[in-house]
């Protein structure tokens, strides 16, 4: 399967969190092209700001694998990961990292001098990325006409 | 009560890891001079890379909170916030980190070219850092001796 075919099943899972008013960043765990896990960011339902789909992601798959090392799996995530996800995903040990949009604001690159990421990790970025990023302006523009 | 009084409870929590064989990092959540939450590093025991010890105490304190951000409140952990927790701390708010030892491997400021937590979140570094160093030392040595 593609990068494409993961990252659209990712915006599946943004699209579900958009629904549910929250941020919507979805992320798909995969292994020998098998989906470990699917999730989005549930921070406003789990009243949790650790909630974040690749947090969700990755302890479904460390709880499922029972292992708190994923090198063989690739996380795709409509958005980049924020400081607190890069750090879970470097202790991870994971295999690969796909994202789509790029996050001037809360993208972990806003905050490192080198990559936060686990060294053996391969990062490929850009996929589907203005679909990932639309999504994510559509969301900030309806909260932002709500609160007006 | 003192920094020392509360990082002296996190060493405590530090003290319990190291004895598990997890890697010796306590934390204490304190609102309002009530302990809201104590932990200590669990990747081991739950095979969960994001068991750290800051993270165990802030999702521990957002479910007796029921809130996603922590103003009033005190974190004291034994070592320095690595990316993750540094990150996990930022979207929590939360009022003041205490920290013990600096970590110039893991520690978010080897990787950050600015501040990783929440500009609002006042720091306090250097509390016990003697001892909360020591334990740090005294388990690596331990496993690199146990791996000879």
């Amino acid at each position: 399967m593609t990068s494409e075919h993961y990252m659209k099943l990712a915006l599946q899972e943004a699209k579900k969190a958009f629904e549910k008013d929250e941020v919507p960043v979805g992320a798909v765990l995969v292994m020998n092209n098998q989906i470990l896990a699917k999730a989005h960011n549930q921070v406003e339902l789990l009243n949790d700001a650790t909630a974040h789909a690749e947090i969700l992601a990755l302890t479904s798959a460390f709880d499922s694998l029972g292992s708190k090392y994923l090198p063989e799996a690739t996380l795709y995530v409509t958005v980049e990961p924020c400081l607190m996800c890069a750090g879970a995903l470097n202790w991870s040990k994971i295999g690969k990292i796909v994202y789509g949009a790029s996050d001037d604001k809360n993208g972990s690159h806003t905050y490192c001098h080198k990559s936060p990421f686990h060294p053996k990790t391969a990062i490929e970025k850009g996929v589907l990325q203005d679909e990932c990023a639309q999504l994510m302006k559509d969301f900030f523009k309806s909260k932002r006409k709500n609160s007006l």
